[in-house]
């Protein structure tokens, strides 16, 4: 039973796969060397995996539980054999539907392989299996006094292969950088079966092609990642929070610029934009914003307790300026706590506009950010759509938020249209994409306006050597090809 | 005429080139498409890019000096057509023989490509096209309070694409990571004559597969590297080095091992042995060592200028222990200049031990080191060999140089048996064959110890994808198919 869900800005809801429904002899060979208990087919389970946190939904024909690499390696073989599309997934909570099942596909879902197989903190490396949790891995390494500097905002729930598969970033990249600069190596399944070893376990090493960062961010169709070694660093001494008003967004972004000219790196720039406090404002999280604030920056800095002041003093001489009308800083866990409350809201908060939520993670350079954000802003006012704005800004990632309603075709054909002039400006601003959510379904359709074709011809040639057969998340990163 | 130099520790001296020699056709094709004064065939220019830095040398047929990314283009297409090999050569300074021409081959030089297309310190970035020296790009970053962290030791002359093609880095890289790290994208021409871009202008980017990447550190087998927009960072306020002497290795060694357990990040962390420090001697470099000095480390730190007394304090508790015979630091800039001298000289000096160094960038965990270098040099005297190990000790990245008479068959077999043991026990102890060096024609003879079969396979077929006639680099990176 398939039932696709069209949100209405996607031209291609049902993904190109091009394989078989699921034969109850398929199911016995799953189950054969899964196990009875690890191949469920069951309604109820498989309405459970038919979601991310995009709107899409897909029901799979089956969800296989694998605890093992050896179990992943023999399940992709029965894939292989019977031509079954696999759809790869870690907690579901990507943003464009990478984790939402192909049609016809089987899921295979990595949460019973959590363990962790060797944590060295002298070598400031942790090895873990898929499905561990991405907060689990801070909070081992932060007991030897290192930490995991990648914190997408689903953290608590996140699982590395998802993160690995997305490349998941946070509010720390602007300082730390994302998941791909914490991968040491890789051990994966490709979509043939095969099962290989990339990469190393030290902070150096050129040997062979790069396989690990190919496969980081390739959204699960190139190998389903079982293992992965994690670079760690060592644990800053102390952390201090800012959190500053700014009469409109033009000041508030050009402090991020002058915050991005001089030399203390913020381990968080983020941004939030006047419809961003207006979400948050009834949960009571702006209560003590001074009048007149139409946008926010919080920044964060972390290093040695002696120097965190000398650091904040820095970041606070490049912040204040023309528009900023309040500065608070906060040193202890509680006072930060209250100070990222309304930064933290705010995902969940702005739902109140409209039921559905469109957040595109667009990159623009952090000098065009200002005059973006105006843009953004004309648009939502010509197109009649409230837009939220708000994100990583020391990046230049934000998160334009569209906020529609599904079943207003008129609406949605005004959404359409702002999605496609917000996608052109910001190429045509030197920007990309996505900066941490990646393309899966959601955004394939623009991809051929950033990769050129013959790039994207090898990158479909790429594919093809690890997954002659296409079975691994089938629709998913890269463009259809019938459109 | 072919001149291909056995060093008599690589089985595999005459890369598999299946290509044709040169006819004047084809000499003129390339005139045709880059100019009469581009194209050299002349002896003495074909002698000047025969070698590297390692004793393996071999005229190629002809050089070529393309002046920009169409240039590089069209000869890519002669190429093609007429189914020549091409060496890719930066300044020719790599230790692996990655430069040194397949026999048969034309040299393509980018030391005409040596513009800067773009430098915008406020997003800092920089596009550079692929000649331009590696220095020269931190020199221009410096001018606007930014730098370019990657350090290899020969980046006063060492090119921007070498580089890459390398995935270089340098002392640098325990703080800051390799050449990798700061490539935001790229512009290449692939074997078959397809122009493409990877990557992006921001600092966070998931978009498509990883290109970037897989062609930093592929040697130039994949494509030629034509421009790179480069990451750049604010430059640090002030820096300061120390230099520590230790009565043998494996105090300096625990040291480095405590270093890298407190949460001070060294921006460098060197190591020099018995053997590294007797090289020294000769030139005065040592004099001033305390007696009973058996082993060096040369530690920087860098940040706020108020803040860096702090940090080399941190790092002199963590260094300072059992075996340490002495502690200098320095904070001015002659100062530092002295302390690094014994370090600086080093490559050059242990040439006094034999006319032959081979130079294994070898990588362990750094726990492993202590016992790794007991192991060397046991090696060395079993087997009756200088080896000189120095490097990266925070990296876990050793030099280890075996100094040799390549005339002498006898040594030349202990030679051999010496690096074998050497590869199998880094791999044993969880190592990796190069860390900043790679492959190129010296090491591919040990890829398939450390890269397992189905994984070198898919390597292969990417290769397959970029260069189907095997036209780049042929001989480099990949192990020999018929070995």
């Amino acid at each position: 039973m398939l039932s696709c869900t069209r949100i209405g800005c996607c031209p291609s809801p049902l993904p190109d796969s091009p394989h078989i429904m699921l034969s109850p002899a398929v199911l016995a060979a799953f189950r054969q060397v899964l196990g009875e208990d690890r191949v469920f087919a069951d309604d109820a389970t498989c309405a459970l995996y038919a979601h991310d946190e995009t709107p899409r939904h897909c029901t799979p024909e089956a969800v296989l539980f694998p605890d093992s690499h050896a179990a992943v390696v023999e399940l992709v073989r029965v894939a292989c054999a019977h031509r079954v599309a696999l759809t790869l997934r870690g907690a579901g909570s990507g943003n464009v539907g990478g984790a939402v099942p192909s049609p016809g596909s089987v899921v295979v879902s990595f949460e019973c392989m959590q363990r962790v197989l060797e944590f060295d903190p002298d070598n400031r490396l942790i090895v873990v299996e898929a499905g561990v949790v991405t907060a689990e891995v801070d909070r081992i390494a932060r007991e030897a006094g290192l930490f995991y500097p990648p914190d997408p905002g689903s953290s608590l729930y996140s699982q590395i292969g998802g993160n690995l598969a997305m490349n998941a970033a946070g509010p720390r990249a602007v300082k730390y950088g994302t998941t791909r600069d914490y991968v040491l190596g890789l051990r994966a399944v490709t979509g043939s079966g095969d099962e290989i070893r990339t990469g190393c376990r030290t902070t150096k090493g050129v040997t062979g092609l790069d396989l690990t960062r190919l496969l980081v961010g390739s959204e699960g169709t190139l190998a389903l990642i079982t293992e992965a070694t994690l670079k760690l660093l060592p644990a800053p001494e102390a952390v201090a929070s800012l959190r500053l008003c700014y009469a409109d967004n033009r000041s508030a972004l050009d402090a991020v610029g002058r915050v991005m000219r001089q030399p203390v790196m913020p381990r968080a720039l983020e941004f939030m934009d006047q419809r961003a406090i207006e979400a948050i404002r009834p949960s009571g999280a702006a209560s003590d914003l001074p009048a007149g604030t139409r946008a926010l920056l919080m920044v964060e800095a972390d290093g040695t307790a002696d120097g965190l002041a000398q650091q904040t003093d820095a970041l606070i001489a490049a912040l204040e300026g023309a528009g900023c009308l309040e500065i608070r800083r906060a040193f202890d866990a509680a006072e930060i706590a209250r100070l990222w409350l309304a930064r933290k809201s705010l995902s969940h908060a702005i739902k109140q506009f409209a039921p559905l939520k469109i957040n595109e993670d667009v990159v623009v350079p952090v000098t065009q950010l200002a005059g973006f954000v105006d843009f953004v802003d004309a648009l939502a006012h010509t197109q009649r759509l409230p837009i939220v704005s708000f994100g990583h800004a020391g990046n230049g990632n934000l998160h334009v938020n569209l906020m529609v309603h599904p079943d207003d075709a008129e609406e949605m054909a005004r959404t359409r249209a702002s999605l496609d002039a917000i996608m052109d400006r910001v190429l045509a601003l030197g920007g990309t994409l996505s900066g941490e959510h990646g393309i899966g379904t959601e955004k394939r359709r623009f991809l051929d306006r950033e990769i050129d074709p013959p790039t994207l011809a090898l990158m479909r040639a790429i594919k093809q050597q690890f997954d002659p057969q296409g079975l691994l998340n089938p629709g998913k990163l890269f463009p259809d090809p019938t459109h």
